[in-house]
């Protein structure tokens, strides 16, 4: 018999790319849980997907959501990671948990500006501690693609890192279960490559009338990974 | 009449990177001039290269290279890059200099470790001053595929950073005289995630079996950039 599907819970998935991710991993069949600061908006985001389809979709406050969920994303606006993760900290511990914050400081958006440190996902292993498996991973994910059912997800490779090789596999087949190809790419503090690279695409988009740019890796693998 | 070629210095132009970019502008019709901090190795590499092909290469000192040139890359090691670059500091004033040093800092190739105010390209730019046009690219290239001419160079696309969106398309347009698809990738900050990126396909390249993964970016274009 299969393994039961995780339940994957999304922190921050009210926002554009937690609800897109949410709306695609529920499509392929996984319990998923909406976590948002107020319960209510959770719900009420959970209620409107359900109306889209026949999905095993709910809604709570972000620490319930933690709780709840096998395996934890993170998508909220840079502002909010320190104190989300406060909120959650105690509810993730033993668990994967996957980071997919990008530090964008508006207004300049099109500006790298790394944090302190080098990256955010190496201060959320930091701050969450050795019992959490942090992965960093889905940054570069136009969100408009995710809501949008007729556009492909391979336009762009998704970069997992993480200290956690077994983990990191976790998420990179998870992303292939959605339509990704996903890599490895090495340990936490290579998650800048992922992080950075959303402003280079917001530039490129700017630039060049692209409509969500994206990154494929090239080079012909010779063994699995 | 055309625009007569301008002289392309490659400080550092020995080593595996700076000697593949000069072999390949040499054969596309440049006069190139490599710079090494012994005279007298700058001129034997430029004597091996001219045994390959009846090229316009010459070698001198890093200072006299890049007081020759027009335009002067710089593909040193990071752990010589400030001293190189106060050796030079005085013969690029008021040109193009396009760095692509990569902080890599063994052993630890594999690992992101960009350095103190955010990346090395922006180091450079305060280091040289307002006068020169920091431009940042090739990182990303596998030297090796630069070395062998049957080798295509659009495996991997170049990105290209520097606050003088001018001196950036200058280089945009030499880097595709070789081979290269270039971008236009924002402000020196941006050279960020090229830095980075070189240590996450070395990864990559070990964890996958790859020969000299790259990226290209997706997307499709409605402006010319």
């Amino acid at each position: 018999m299969a393994d039961k599907n995780p339940i994957l819970t999304f922190i921050g998935g009210t926002g554009d790319l937690g609800s897109g991710l949410a709306w695609r991993f529920a499509k392929a069949g996984y319990p998923v849980i909406i976590g948002s600061r107020q319960a209510e908006k959770a719900t009420q985001a959970a209620a409107e997907m359900i109306r889209r389809g026949p999905l095993d979709v709910r809604g709570m406050d972000n620490a319930a959501a933690a709780s709840a969920g096998d395996i934890v994303f993170m998508t909220v606006p840079f502002a909010s990671h320190e104190a989300t993760l406060a909120s959650i900290t105690a509810a993730v511990q033993g668990k994967i948990f996957v980071d997919s914050t990008v530090p964008l400081m508006p207004p300049k958006i099109m500006r790298v500006q790394l944090p302190a440190g080098g990256c955010v996902a190496k201060q959320t292993q930091e701050a969450l501690g050795e019992n959490v498996r942090v992965v960093s991973a889905f940054q570069n994910v136009a969100a408009a693609h995710l809501q949008d059912d007729g556009a492909h997800l391979d336009d762009c490779d998704v970069l997992v890192t993480g200290n956690d090789a077994d983990a990191r596999e976790v998420v990179v087949r998870l992303a292939a279960k959605i339509g990704f190809k996903a890599w490895h790419a090495g340990s936490i503090d290579n998650s800048a490559v992922a992080e950075a690279l959303t402003s280079v695409l917001i530039f490129m988009n700017k630039r060049y009338g692209i409509d969500g740019a994206g990154i494929h890796v090239t080079g012909t693998p010779t063994k699995a990974g």
